[in-house]
């Protein structure tokens, strides 16, 4: 007998939408039917989309800061978010910290995970100090453990690395078979801009918008793909956000290179005059990300993208941080409120994702549902080696879903929100399709926005090789 | 229990790929699961790949022509071969005779299919002659009887439309929602170019490749694109044979346009060189198709777009005469032999569709078999409005399936074909992967190169709206 | 002793800016120098800019039509107007009238102009009936006589080629190493967006730049030049009205295709809007013109191109009629009255055009002064084969000036206009620069808004082979 | 009465042909006429073209280097080979050396020149340290005596800006109204390719053109036009090898920037095979420069572009290193001969530019003689400050010409030039065009492959404002 039916519901997936039963036993689905028979336990689905479980591919949990800052969000409250949003599987980053073993660094990231998730994750590696070592011995033994995507940075002063260094990252890349996630801006660009706007006295969190310009964005981006087609290797661009460096990517396609790209919710709800706060107060802090958000006509060029298949993915890129109630470590710091340039880099977002592009884009007819679960699902999983255990409605695969009313309202509230930030960039939105149910391989982990789960369901996923074939 | 049971094999859509059983009953696919249960009958599909049916967008059988000339495939033996390839629906076309009504000539061609096919089949329309009554009163009541789809031709004396024609037809299909189909080469310089040829004295076969120029090809795509864009109007630019016409989709998709491509066997796998046959002799007429296939560095574009999904559908664009034995109504009359612009246009390939770009796409690595699967089944479903019923692998939909054997090597001859040509332009490709059974509505038709299913099995669909969501 | 010597200004060419003297004998220039020594007739143009006479390359003058129409300018008005803004040569059009020999046509038209000029004049022919007798006898004599380009129209019902005619004229043109001319516009989009607009009721002028759509300007834009790419043949393609078709014409020409590209005052001046006239009134009509001006983007992308070399030439496409006093001759007719479709086409500009680019280019930064020569006088000479007789300031070249106060300031009036139209487009515009003096040949022809010069005086030249080296 | 008269000659500009006597006059031309008058010289013309001057943007004499290797030509031997080659102005680069004031270097290089010339010469500044003492006080002082232009490197150690300082540079000149010449090639990409190289023995001459990929010159280019576009400032590509650079820089364009381009005799002549010498051996290192050059498709790219307006100028980069006699000074030292990377990189070009472009471009009809003269005089001497004083033939600018004989032949060798280096990466090459006579200032200082002219002749010019109108 059957462990759980689902019947009723509307199946979607990134090819296919029909009416069918689904069954589940020891946490797999192991038929789809139109009458699976018997179960233990039964969910009406009648009205509701089944679709896969949201896969984050970005999102960062107690990461390590260099400034003191401290994220809202440990791997307890960051997948307790993630499970109410309707995603089953989140990507965070073991970032290498500058200096020491990127192997000890992952061990210390994985030992905070253990027992403290409500999803199942995966994790990245983020490598900020490509030593002989890290490029000879450590990495070849991580991606064979199943570490088979890496970030790079091209700014941050305690992440980046330089060109020389990205492409002796690259090389390593391409010879073991990795992906490479690049965040593209200019770093000298991006200071150069930084000093020119402190020295006119444009401090408050708006200006970071114009000091994290869309050309240093472009141009980095054209720079990492250079890079990498002078090695041979693909990558990921994350978080673009305009038409700017997608065009850029579309060109380096156009020429047969595999240049992933990856964007998020910000840069479709957002634009950079919600940095402006109220009258240019210190409220802007909010929506202070990079690349930041850009101006309507960007929106327009993403939703295009989006539609037309030139995303693969879209991520949350989550990177919370609070605005008040912790002094110093959060994004309010007497620092940071002497430059724009102090101010922690990053918004909450694994929870309201899914909601987002689905109430934007499938309830208002820019994108099917069935691509919507290819950007969320599908192809995050397919990318980053978890597919077919993750990613779609398939017998043998984790029964990890999420039932939607498509025509349910409500409107985002932060009050309502399971993050650790105490705040949301999309407060009052109203949205259109809810996420009322999702199961983690079988069991119901959240319901009617009350997150359900056990702290610990969640494990750790090792990964197979990268790359959407 | 079920009617039939097929254990073992990999199933593949256009999104995944996953081992399960599939259970039919009266021939629906009513399960997918680890294990359907019983069944009266059963199938081993072990090592097997268990896909959609092929779902053939672009198929000529029993075509009126103003020449004389004879098809040489009737509804029978063309969905026969079908069959025998693992394509189970088949789109032909009901084509207008100029001076009579459009409805009549439906009727009539309907008609000869009844009782007639091995396979399903659903009609396109082609308008040769669109008088106020067909505009106005008979194409409205045709698409409401789910004839969703028409072609029109920028080319051939007898199925030309002129650009107000086209214009008034576009207009049309925009009011009721139909899908314009669109034969684009450029009438005038395709006849400038003949006489000018004839004037050298170059009337062999081999010359119909440069009088229909990729020029002639190129300017009609723009053209017929540039109308539809006037319009507002979505349209399928069909048989694409190169990177010209491609640019031109490129060109207005980026501008937002709605503009599907379709390309098709021989312009993967031919080039005009093979129009020369030995020699420049008459064996060229073989190859004769329009467009023509053109060199091998517009194979690769095709390729390039293929994989990238600048191709929605692949056809095969079967338009079958036959070479011997039917004096005055093959491609070798006294006629043709004249010049060039007298051999009836067009190649036998609904049989060797599915193979072909199955050996050269997924096994050589090109493609991935989703998008082989999408490309030839999913795809033309979808755009064709036979979805859900037809393209895919799901609960409730037609248990039309095709178990390849993707390792299994062989060498296409046309003493193995079912066709009703005498000759196939792929005599002697050697292809690694085989169609080994094929299953319409769960009854095998088609088995280890056999035809085992009945005359008259296959039914007349109507359809839904066209169009991809 | 010189007939003639200019003293104190500054000498402006396609490439050079520097002071000098200027000295003419017998109509010629003989020499340029820091003292030029005496001469019977000084002229001191201290202060003011010295440029090559204008040279206007497509202007109409007593054309016929076959609507009944008449247009406002015969060859001495027309040139009197001419002389008036600065410009010493124009080129008409011999047009062909359907059914009739070309050359009868020629020498018709050529005797009207005979002792009735200011200035000089050069004939282009209009090959409206492209007979086997006109293309393989008439041309052929008619380009051996100096008249070495023509013109085709892709529209209008008297004067349009179709397709086939289209490339058989190239064809001829290759042939005889002459130059084509091109009106681009799609004759069957026109018609289909007029029978719409007039079936809405949409009949006042303003409409007439909604039926001539941009759309169909970049359809046969593309579709002229990829005839003459498939003939090998260079063209211009006249009166370029926005980007539309400069983007065509950019990517012939980056395939390496000799693409030449006109634009003319209306295009950088007025908008689509003028054609609304005041409340959509009849007053509109004195705006229309084909194609139609667009809008202000459009504008812009004409600047952009006529800045970094897009354009080759600057014209007029002067095409005048009256507005009132002639019934039923001019644009104010009772049959124009009930639809745009019968307005005549064609605006008055051969007097205003230099001033106009002068004003809004040079004077505001735009373009150069040498860019507005080689625009509006060097460039035509040669591209039209009157190079280095006409179209610089030369030793030994006709001495063909025209005297500028860059600095000067006026308001153009019909009052001080001196075509046959009863009214100027471009009324009350304010301008920078003034052409002071005009010489033909040494001789002052038009000084201070007067004309001074005898009607005669200006030759009717033949031409050498066209085409920019 | 005259000092000189040239007689009978074709003069030719940037854009007028004409035949006309030339009258000079305390070196300057003071009369263009039909008869210029008696004179104390006379110079015959006849059958000759008299073009101006060749300005020669772009030249490397008696520059300091890191490596101890020494430049084989100085002021003298390098601006006699000028003489010989028809180049009556040359751009050498006042180089800072890391840690020292600017000024002094200029002054000490200024101080090198002071009586060593044969022709006129202006400095462009190189900044290697751009401090604040620089950006703010020394380069405001140099802009303002007349250094109006700076180039900056990303390759080299001894000469490269990272990014940061290039922002600070460009923002100078932003400021001033200066002119940028960009070096534009990836330094850490370059670096990486020849470690890589060298890793695996590759460490012949030829292995120069591998390591400086033409993906490092594409990055570093869009890189520039990036971060000028931040800043809004012009710049000038020196250099451009090939189709991927200058690609970047029609984007660019396209999009409004002001980015000249500048290409080189190697770039349309040579090829990476060069480098290959006899069966990879050292004598490849003659031909090692930077960006090296590409490939036939190349060529053709470049070639393309001088004719149609891509490129601004035509420069040298004379760099000339000897082969032999020169022991660690010179191409071919011990340490060269252990790793292209020690191989100096410049080839002598500075005598045989002008008739390597004459004779490709002109006599082979790629490019008109007019834009010979735009791209080799008139163009240089306008971007770089020097017209009307240089760069074409008007009253008052001085009497720079080069009388050609366009018809004549002979054959490049190093036997007969004048550089300093010991070899001609053109040894051999046959050419239609030869520069019979070249005058400085109406004095003739070369005359049939004789340097006539005296040593300390030529003037050190001070400059207007760099650019283009």
């Amino acid at each position: 007998m059957l462990d759980l039916a689902i019947r009723g519901g509307t199946i979607i997936t990134a090819a296919d939408r029909y009416t069918a039963e689904i069954g589940v036993l020891e946490g797999r689905i192991i038929s789809i039917a139109a009458d699976v028979g018997k179960a233990r336990t039964e969910i009406d689905a009648t009205g509701l989309w089944i679709m896969p479980g949201g896969v984050d591919g970005h999102v960062h949990f107690a990461q390590p800061t260099s400034d003191g800052s401290v994220m809202a969000d440990d791997f307890a409250s960051g997948t307790r978010a993630a499970a109410a949003g309707g995603t089953t599987t989140v990507l965070p980053f073991a970032q290498q910290i500058k200096g020491r073993s990127l192997r000890s660094c992952v061990e210390d990231y994985r030992a905070k995970a253990i027992g403290q998730c409500y999803v199942d994750i995966a994790l990245h590696l983020i490598v900020t100090d490509p030593t002989p070592t890290v490029l000879g011995q450590e990495l070849p033994a991580l991606v064979a453990d199943g570490y088979t995507s890496f970030k790079v940075f091209m700014t941050y002063d305690d992440l980046m690395l330089d060109d020389g260094q990205m492409l002796a990252v690259f090389e390593t890349a391409q010879r073991e078979g990795a992906l490479v996630m690049v965040h593209a801006e200019g770093h000298d660009a991006i200071r150069h801009m930084t000093r020119k706007l402190e020295s006119a006295g444009r401090t408050e969190p708006y200006w970071h918008a114009e000091a994290h310009h869309r050309i240093a964005e472009r141009e980095a981006t054209h720079r990492a793909i250079a890079h990498a087609e002078l090695i041979d290797v693909p990558i990921v661009i994350v978080h673009v956000s305009g038409p700017e460096p997608l065009e850029q990517i579309k060109w380096a396609r156009a020429r047969g290179r595999t240049v992933y790209a990856e964007t998020c919710p910000q840069y479709i709800q957002l634009t950079a005059d919600d940095l402006k706060g109220f009258n240019m107060d210190f409220e802007g802090a909010k929506y202070v990300c990079s690349p930041p958000p850009r101006d309507a006509a960007s929106q327009e060029a993403i939703w295009q993208g989006l539609a037309d298949g030139s995303f693969d993915i879209f991520s949350s890129d989550h990177a919370p941080f609070r605005m008040n109630g912790l002094q110093n470590t959060g994004k309010d710091t007497p620092r940071a409120r002497t430059s724009f340039k102090w101010v922690p880099n990053g918004l909450p977002g694994v929870e309201t994702r899914l909601q987002i592009l689905f109430s934007e884009g499938v309830s208002k007819g820019r994108i099917s549902a069935e691509r919507f679960v290819a950007l969320t699902s599908t192809n995050p999983a397919k990318l980053y080696g978890l597919y077919p255990r993750k990613g779609s409605i398939t017998i043998g695969g984790d029964a990890d879903l999420v039932l939607w009313d498509p025509a349910a309202r409500t409107t985002i509230r932060q009050a309502n929100l399971h993050h650790g930030a105490d705040y949301t960039p999309y407060e009052g939105m109203e949205v259109i399709g809810v996420p009322l149910h999702t199961l983690l391989r079988g069991q119901m982990i959240a319901s009617n926005g009350q997150v359900t789960g056990r702290l610990g369901a969640g494990e750790i996923m090792s990964r197979e090789p990268s790359g959407l074939k």
